[in-house]
């Protein structure tokens, strides 16, 4: 079971100081969306570059332009990235194409599907690499948790690696890790801790 | 009616200089997305800088963090940000919400939505700006076109300013321009055409 770090709300230095007090309990380093926004592709290679043995995922979040996207975010050394699971199956296709030709795993967030059981046999039928059940802050804000989500699709996924996002922390990790995910991202929990490497340390210690 | 250049698959320096070329024609320019992943936010206030006559449009298609994030491009002046239809309506409202702070304006693109009438009626209760029937260039390639959800947009908006976008060119838009949009989007028939300037006078020439 891997922990992967979500660095959002900061600039790029504060990120990366943040991610090498915390590293030796991360095992995949995200570059979230509005640090993407922020920075833009350089965000990737700067961690490449700073933490050349992790695994770096930038979340770009995909709705458009599959092929030419994936490939923008792998060309400076992404080892993942992100496609939506509302987008069209024809731009999910084009990401998973450009996994293919950089060897690298399409990640597709699965934030605002609906049909989750019916969409997982359709995204594991086009060969995405990894399906992350996600309650998006906004839906956090509201009292949503991303549990009933993860228990649905564990239920459902055959070969699919299984991640799991939204709000978890050193109180609720037991509960999603009782659910066997493959991937657990933990984002505010520990980049807006008093004490980020004591939260992490106390979600890795939890984990399998 | 405006026309809105999109400018998507270069770099901002060469964005720059095709939207110095044709800007006597352009009401609006928009950064695409893979112009603002490729280079972040700072592209917006470099737009600004050399244009500040014009709106300027940061298409970073927001899919959660709707506050946070419209924030983010509106603090480097964007006149508008877009938010995806297919988000949550928590994420929508806030993106309503900072574009009243910062008097702005919200985009929602509509790219995937299905039930397009019933969102509409949703999205003007929620008091969005701008509503964009959007076909998007992965779509494109299958051979859809914006048109007939052009129509059916047209028929159910009551008070939001219309968007057109999805492969529209120098041939096609006197079909659109008959359905009476508020504005119109071109992104690579102006900017992949061998004479962009022509292109784009053309385009302008037919529009109302």
């Amino acid at each position: 079971m891997k922990l992967q770090l979500a660095l959002d709300t900061m600039t790029l230095d504060e990120a990366i100081i943040l991610a090498k007090s915390v590293d030796k309990y991360v095992d995949i380093l995200e570059i979230g969306t509005p640090l993407m926004i922020r920075e833009g592709v350089r965000a990737i290679k700067r961690f490449k570059n700073e933490f050349p043995e992790k695994e770096v995922l930038a979340d770009i979040k995909i709705m458009d332009g599959g092929l030419l996207e994936s490939e923008m975010a792998f060309e400076q050394g992404a080892d993942y990235t992100v496609v939506l699971g509302v987008a069209d199956n024809a731009t999910i296709t084009g990401c998973i194409n450009a996994a293919r030709n950089w060897n690298r795993k399409i990640v597709v967030d699965l934030l605002c599907v609906n049909n989750l059981e019916e969409k997982v046999v359709e995204l594991e039928t086009l060969g995405v690499d990894v399906i992350a059940v996600h309650t998006g802050s906004d839906q956090q804000e509201l009292g949503r948790t991303p549990l009933e989500d993860l228990k649905r699709i564990k239920d459902v996924t055959k070969n699919s690696i299984v991640a799991v996002a939204g709000g978890i922390n050193s109180k609720t990790i037991e509960e999603y890790v009782a659910l066997n995910p493959d991937i657990v991202i933990v984002g505010s929990a520990i980049c807006n801790s008093e004490d980020p490497v004591k939260e992490a340390e106390i979600i890795k210690s939890k984990m399998r």
